[in-house]
């Protein structure tokens, strides 16, 4: 740095720039005894993101079910799914979330959630969630790994 | 939703997932009567996101320059050097940057910047830039447009 001394230096030029669209992801990491229960844990670390779900009673129950072409996308429609059914009426929110079906073969999975209507005077609103992307996902399912990896944009 | 009545509907299962690392970005976006200023814009658009910049006296300078490929590599190169001069000792802060030397043939670019030294106490503190990205990058360089699209990472 210089010390400057031109007589212009006090002019300053128009702003001729904005902000764009702001956005955000997290990525979730779950794991479980078997490549199941990492499917069950990674929709409950969505909602988890979504409000504190220990607000949240098991008074009812919503069921999902999901098919893809390969297990990256048997997960990005089962997470889809989950995310669907918080979007639309009743807004269902889960306290947990059990994988009854789930057949890595074909890549179909059946899910049950027990939980509530979402109600924002007794859940903590947590982050919207906007999307499930395959940005970066990874799926581990051997003998002693079964994690998953996957970015949600919030 | 079905109600529920099963004896076991009240285990909880264990957590096993955590949140990972938060990104997020922001695209800047920035003109001028010709590409030259659009640079000198989008760099203060990256300042301006740090803090706010109404507070930052010109006190002294700080020059830069860059070299790139093609023009998409000479805008992160030129905008790494300023997000670097303010990176570093002295972690400089420009009011305004003027883009001294602009060779569009060669990529080669001088500027200087008129501002000051960061001080916490004098400069709101605003977003850190953790890094300039190539994603999306739209230059735009023609009679009637001189525009600059860039997502930085916060």
């Amino acid at each position: 740095m210089d010390n400057i001394c031109e007589d212009d230096m006090m002019m300053i030029p128009d702003q001729k720039y904005e902000y764009l669209d702001h956005t955000a992801d997290v990525q979730l990491h779950s794991w479980g005894d078997d490549l199941k229960e990492a499917f069950e844990q990674a929709s409950m670390a969505m909602f988890g993101y979504m409000t504190d779900i220990e607000y949240v009673e098991m008074r009812t129950t919503a069921e999902i079910e999901a098919e893809g072409e390969d297990i990256e996308s048997l997960l990005f429609q089962y997470m889809n799914e989950w995310l669907y059914a918080f979007s639309v009426e009743p807004f269902f929110i889960p306290r947990k979330i059990i994988v009854t079906d789930f057949d890595k073969e074909n890549f179909r999975i059946k899910a049950i959630g027990y939980g509530e209507e979402f109600d924002i005077s007794k859940h903590p609103q947590g982050t919207e969630v906007k999307a499930i992307t395959y940005s970066n996902m990874q799926i581990y399912d051997n003998s002693d790994k079964h994690e998953i990896y996957l970015i949600i944009d919030i």
